[in-house]
């Protein structure tokens, strides 16, 4: 999946439609399938669960997250490798 | 709801006058009718709720929240997830 | 009050020569009549009271207020409801 | 003294020649002459005093305070009103 | 490798394709190949491990990281020189 | 001094070669002669001394400082006033 | 080495290919020989050695290190001036 990015943005519209990990400066995580980005890492994901320890805290659904706030985001979710 | 969008604002343009769920950096949690937005993130609620504990801490009405603060807007609101 | 918003600066403007709540990232709050407001968010108020636990902490009066330490400004004051 | 108020800065610009009240985000406080000040809220003061508790901690004399740890500057110091 | 590094960038090219380690402003490491990174230096590692006190906490493989949380990279990983 | 002030920078173009006292945003004092100064208020000094207590902590000798952790600039050093 | 400095990177210009000291925001502290900067303070060091109490805590060879967490960078390392 790697080959074929030659920016970072390439990794997100790669990761479209697809579940990814996205985690936050405050401590937060939040597992949903990205929907959408643009060039300030805003992002929507859809079926958004937020994350505690590896375990589900709550749903939230559709949510628009402001890009500002994210430390990474990885396609490949709960410390499992996927390539 | 996430067939039409193309763009992250999509989904704040979307959720006009429906009820979000807003999330700031400083762990104030806000429920209120999206009244308005711009590129920034600012947002307009109107019947805004301040949240704590999931219980309404204070009704603070018509509101402007400034976006370099805020985490996360979701339409789904209270910890259910709705499509 | 909220049908002739279509952005969020609309709001301050619709507030002017009104009193307006005012939070800050550092937890201050203030309560005063919003004369000035540019697209920074920066404000002036006058008769500016700066509130603890909803409780006048101190009068100072004329105020420049920065944009980029406000959270949320509010034309309905002291945790009443005003449509 | 509001009455001719039409932008944030104009206070600023009333504000020449007289004593203001700068609080800063790490919580100083400085009274001090508004000798200068430009766009970034980027101030000079002179005759400063840095507070605390109300009470002179030390004199600094002329100085350059940088615009993004300001809070707010009132022309109004040390806790009283004045119109 | 010094040689040929005229301006900071020139180094991340230079470590296309090679192991880095990443410090993160919160205190995250991570260790990956790099794959692209942008002038926020916003960067795509692959097989990223997370780190803690020199032992691999989780694989999260391939994963955006938000150049603004960024402390440095450095080609040499785990504490050793390698020219 | 103050009376050949315009803008702020001209406090900092009067002080060139002359001894300034700086207050960063982590706590740390330095006192140093001003050599150059940029728009940014990124800083060069000269003989620069980090100070703890009033007390010479460690000699710096030539250093920049970064514009955006600083907090006041005063050319009047040590908690004296000089006019 | 003061008296050719107009600007403030004019010291980083002259200490190219020199060994520097830089201080981070977070309290890290690296020593080594300063190969590139930007205009953003994006620095490259060779021989890096991230510092801890005035002793080396481990060599991190060739590093980017982002501007954004620079609060100073000297030529003159470790407590000593040098002129």
């Amino acid at each position: 999946m790697a080959n074929n990015i030659e920016r970072p943005l390439d990794l997100l519209n790669n990761s479209k439609n697809k579940e990814v990990l996205v985690h936050l400066k405050g401590g937060n995580q939040f597992v949903g399938i990205l929907v959408a980005f643009d060039i300030h890492i805003n992002l929507v994901l859809d079926n958004t669960k937020e994350m505690q320890n590896n375990e589900i805290k709550r749903n939230i659904g559709l949510t628009f997250l402001r890009g500002d706030t994210i430390i990474f985001i990885s396609p490949a979710s709960f410390s499992s490798k996927k390539e």
